[in-house]
């Protein structure tokens, strides 16, 4: 399966759990896991993994690729349990390929355990040489693994309190599930860098990267998991355990901003209304602006694009054609072919953009290399004028808590400022929404966020 | 490769062929051919086909799944040649399977030809049998290796005059894309219902179903095929040749309504402008609908949703998420998890319909049960009245021209009339635009459509 | 699936028919199908395909690779029918690749036929270009495509009466199984030079290459097809037609030197046998040979080493081991680790073969670069002297009805004398049997053989 | 890939490796490994596995099946590095599936270790315990994260000593490869249970489970490792060092009858002169058996037939063909078919056995009912008395040593008397050779053997 490289931050991973108590059918919790990991599925496209629990042993399946690919209806049917967790990955901390691909299954003292992760952490080198001195090996350079030795090593304490212990070692982003033999448990860093919520479906629960895949299997949005809580499930029902109390909220802002599903309601937080309140705020910011017609880079700019245009009252239309079939392998034009324009991804509609004064709408640009491609585009196609406005801050610094930003020195806010960009793109003008107003465009009671790749303020150290 | 069987026509075929005059690069034709075809790839995704020249010998590549799945870079780099010609399927007469799969190459009596073919002849049969009384053999079931036969019989004639006999003996709809040794031959039917254009790159011609895939290779739109035209190119250029006299132009409405691509012109008319403007067209004809929002059924309701808004003077806003993943296979949900309300392809946003009075709009419907699930899922989602908008008529006939429609039974309009498919679907009302609007919005002058699959009234009577 | 290029001929393919009055089940017919070919898989190992009938349509499946690799348990069990046809191809006239591949199977004015072919037709470029000529069009370059298009342009005589027009229409080397919806029939070249036998089981009757496959499915053999004739069996049972006169039987002599398997019986005699016979008469040739022990080159020259030993009172050992394991692929070694000796297919058992006199015994020798690999092998693992046999003569002309000789110039005898060869492979000494020593161990009442490769006198002229 | 099941033992797994001084080609070692496992492939065919280091790192590359199927010049193209160790295996200990299979890689305070293993701990479960109480976490369920795990425990001690004391925590079988960033070892089992030996090659060494794989690669055989013994290698070349003192000496005594390759020397012992031998012994033990001919079941019977055949001054014969084509999956014959005679991997040649009283000689038989088959075919061929001769005694009991050997209740010989089960099998008379016998003919200073499947005694205690 061949994903074209965009010109986007790469979320790592989502991970989902779900616990039934009286499952209908002894594969709906593996079938459940499958629709919760299809949705998903933009979290992570090279691997899935699904682990199930029938109370007594786990059985884990996982494969390259995507969700329905690397399950068919046979392993489905053979995954039974009432119990399960599953993971979608793209990559984060550790080479790609199987081995490192989630849920991580493994044997220990008191049974079996099954670890699905999103996020980074800060300290997994000094957190190997602790474990390796007293004994441990490591099959994978995932933090997963890390994660798993360290409960290994608090075996003799009861579950609770080797989580809480863990929650201690750990430093930086974590959304963890973690399933038993007969217990399903979620967890959050203290500072809830990564999301992860809960959700309840006739009275059985359910853990997810985003509440999106709690709507596609039918269930509500009970909470999110608090930074530093520890949410425990099984046969008692469903148990909270603020273990950590949080030294301050940092949300990734580029969840809103990008990542997560318009669907998605995050920490209280429409994804959606999010990107359409900055499309407002960023037109705000853009009121000598005088074009004739909106557009957006589809699809991640779509929303953002009819809050600029509503705010500034200028018709939205789809200028800009994507062709979204995706196989396994993809041609690559010659340089010829590139001078002479091929457009693969993306086509203008000549017959809506041409003689227009338009403004392009996108949610970031991280190497502006499309963009310029794009616009070139649009201006072959006929539009006189070509303005970008971009619906977050100059991305400048790389990310440690679990997203693939490209090297910080390819970030092209990094190394040009908006004038050089805004030539390098070959833009008309170029405007890029400022911190102050992505904040307000975000703004809710109690919550703040990490928006380091802005402005390099970084809310957990590296190494700590 | 796994499509989820949506509740839409499906258009069969889309055809592609390219002369090089002076290639760069002894792959150009072969690998500008995967370009045309990933493009036109929404005409199909079944199987996928390349067959090259170089003046010489004609070879062959082709294999079932999408473009990017057939094809790798090895493939390509061993298709040498400066012509080629393409073709994707769906299916059409004929089972399906590789040896199905166009083009079609074969040797006869003056040497080798290849052939794609976008269509249906309406007198398969009778041709057919007329050649296995003289001996023919067939291995398919294909209408393209019974004009390949034809062609074989007249063999003795010049290739044109050869054509424009076949031409004489084929009833129904066709567009073909045919290669010899070291010529590329376009035909369309009488009528000109299937597309067929011609564009030209730096002094080269192509051939292809839609103008879009000129564009993504870079090349411009000269003009479409007429209606019994042949085009005839080689190393002496481009010849056109008028064999039939058209008996009247009956291009498939279809085309504008669904199957083809927003940036595509298509007989001069641009397709996302003729969908906007049946949009205004049909909000015109709801003048009574008083509602808070519109919405579309992403992503081929979205033009019309936008017309209709601007002429509406309503707001538009994405209330439905689509999920765009496709794998090889797909988990079926268990009938209890259909109850609870798995939503797999799609997903509502509470936060934007909650509370509100809606119309969805979408280009068709064809059996109700997809409509029917996604306004229940508003309702779920908060959505106080769901009204439903259609911008095309009610499809009540069968195709015979190409299309694969449903069986007439299961055509919704057919067995209902508009009162209970609102009912049907759940909708508080139900706006199909008339015949008359559609017709208008798509008013051009010289042209004309076939809009059997509305009125039952076909241009080509079967077996004629 | 990847098999070491061999310093042998290569037979072409395998052909298998079976009529079953009243199976027991519905896959009985492809079932036994799949066995037979499985049985004669050393036939060819490219591609494999059946063909079933119900007695109202005929079903293909086909694919490259073993039998075994082609069909799954869920393949068969969709092949319903109560007669197939099968075959397995090495390759013959026409490319490799499944479009090649048989049987072939098409529909002509009577119904359809399903036809598996071994041979090679002389007049085959005489015979396409009559057809041609008609109006015939060729999807493909084998020689089935040509019987199967002269058989249409019979189509309106009864089949008998068809088939017979093509046997004198036919030139050269074919043994063919056709299948019609309701009738199986074989038909055997005038001269006999590829084997075709029936058998029986039940009351049921079974057409296949050699007799082994009929063993394999527990029938027994009646005879052998008769040069010149046709069976046809069907619900009214077997009858048989000779259709031309034989001018003289010409069986090819290498199907028992080399291509058939040990336990055939081919036109009156067991393969075994005639090796083993071949092995003492090549020992009665030797008789100034002084060496301690005999071993064979496996596995196809134990049978006449055996032979040899036997009548030359030496003991036979197991000198040599073969690895008989094969994958999709081999790593070719570097030019230095060839030069170290790396033995990848065979070993010498150092142990039975030091300080002893040996003389290897082996079937036939054609570029004569393997023999001096392992008369290099067996002097590094201490034997003293290494004599080699040959249990057929000098081959020095090319087959053309079916057989994969290398190109003539590639074959070692017909650019050097015995003593160069001797040589060249490094041998203490060298013998062939004679051409007179070799026709005597195959004598039998009625028989003669083409031993065209030996003697290049041929039995049909090419393009006859 | 599919291998029916046969009658017989199953070794377990087979282990390579090889150090490299001065490469020529950076794929040297891998490729050289990639043969040696190809020249072990018969002893297991379920995965295979290949780790390289280039004295800084080690990459792996394993997969299901084949060598050749697992491994294509690409991969071997990308294992750079002068050091390999490479596993071949069917299971033991651990379910099946890529994630048991070998080499394991694994991180641990000193660096990266490669670890394959041929044998079975009969303490994995006591250990497995201790292992967890101190933290370690099991991700497979093989042996050799055991050993692993271990090892990491003495990862403050020099490599020398942390094997040592494994050495002396690890109870039953193993022959072990083991490869660090920079240093190749080899270490075997205090008994010497399973095989392994050293080679040499131009001055670079090779550890290897049967001298076979040493011949494949052009290498000469040094000497086996000794029991309780560690070799290693690395810039400093070979160095041996005693360990634990042998308590005794229990070589696999199936390694000689069944398992090794014939051209395979272990312990002083060739394995085709040891199978001739025990023939000859077998012959010497049936002197009152009235016979024709001597017939072996292929290809594991032959060398001791020819023994027996000799001894007895009977002529041998090829009177079984043996298919030897394999692929990924075979057809069940329906029952009927059973009963008809279906014969798909053997078949007499009823020319040599018609008429004649036969003895069969094999090396072993497990549940008797392949020689149940072969005995019916033989009469059905025309044998007048079929006989059989069997080159080991009577196997009653499981082995606990690396061999799955089919549970005790199937063991026929367990269950029934050598007169019962001659008359299960249907033979005229059974002769199986006597245990003094059998080890007079294995007769060795020095040498002592585990018969444990014979004798029930065991020389290592399960659980010790």
């Amino acid at each position: 399966m061949y994903y074209e490289v965009e010109d986007k931050f790469k979320e790592e991973c989502g991970v989902f759990g779900i616990y039934l108590n009286n499952p209908e059918n002894i594969t709906d919790a593996a079938r459940s896991t499958f629709y919760g990991l299809y949705a998903l599925q933009h979290r992570g496209q090279e691997s899935a993994g699904i682990a199930v629990s029938d109370g007594k042993s786990i059985q884990l399946y996982k494969g390259m690729g995507l969700v329905s690919d690397v399950f068919t209806p046979d392993e489905i049917d053979n995954m039974h349990g009432h119990m399960a967790i599953g993971h979608v990955r793209y990559s984060t901390t550790g080479e790609s390929g199987l081995v490192n691909a989630q849920p991580l299954v493994f044997h220990y003292l008191q049974g079996m355990v099954a670890l699905a992760h999103n996020g980074n952490l800060t300290n997994n080198a000094a957190l190997r040489k602790r474990l390796a001195t007293y004994g441990s090996i490591f099959q994978t350079t995932t933090d997963t693994e890390i994660v798993a030795n360290l409960l290994a090593r608090y075996a003799q304490d009861k579950m609770e309190d080797a989580l809480a212990k863990c929650m201690i070692d750990l430093k930086g982003a974590y959304a963890l599930v973690i399933m038993t033999e007969d217990t399903l448990v979620g967890m959050r860093d203290p500072m809830g860098i990564r999301p992860l919520c809960l959700g309840e479906l006739n009275g059985n629960y359910i853990l997810s990267s985003e509440s999106a895949a709690l709507d596609t299997i039918g269930a509500e949005l009970v909470r999110d998991v608090s930074p530093g809580e520890i949410v425990v499930i099984n046969q008692n029902g469903v148990q909270f355990k603020q273990v950590i109390n949080s030294p301050g909220r940092a949300h990734c802002i580029f969840e809103y901003i990008y990542f997560a599903r318009p669907d998605s309601t995050i920490d209280g937080i429409n994804v959606y209304r999010s990107r359409r309140k900055m499309g407002q705020q960023l037109a705000k910011e853009c009121q000598d602006l005088d074009v004739d017609l909106v557009i957006s880079v589809p699809d991640s700019g779509t929303a953002a694009a009819l809050g600029f245009a509503e705010e500034a009252g200028i018709p939205f239309e789809e200028g800009l054609m994507k062709n979204r079939y995706v196989g396994r392998t993809f041609i690559q034009p010659t340089q010829k072919m590139r001078e002479l324009g091929v457009r693969l991804k993306l086509n203008a509609i000549a017959e809506i953009v041409r003689g227009k004064r338009i403004v392009m709408v996108d949610d970031s640009i991280v190497r502006g290399t499309t963009s310029k491609k794009i616009i070139q585009m649009l201006r072959l196609a006929g539009a006189t004028e070509v303005h970008m406005a971009v619906a977050s801050p100059p991305t400048k610094y790389p990310c440690y808590y679990g997203i693939d930003t490209s090297r910080q020195e390819e970030l092209i806010a990094n190394i040009m400022d908006t004038d050089e960009i805004k030539d390098f793109i070959g833009a008309d003008s170029l405007h890029y929404i400022s911190m102050e107003g992505m904040l307000e465009a975000l703004k809710q009671d109690g919550l703040s966020f990490c928006a380091a790749c802005f402005s390099g303020s970084y809310p957990v150290q590296s190494g700590e």
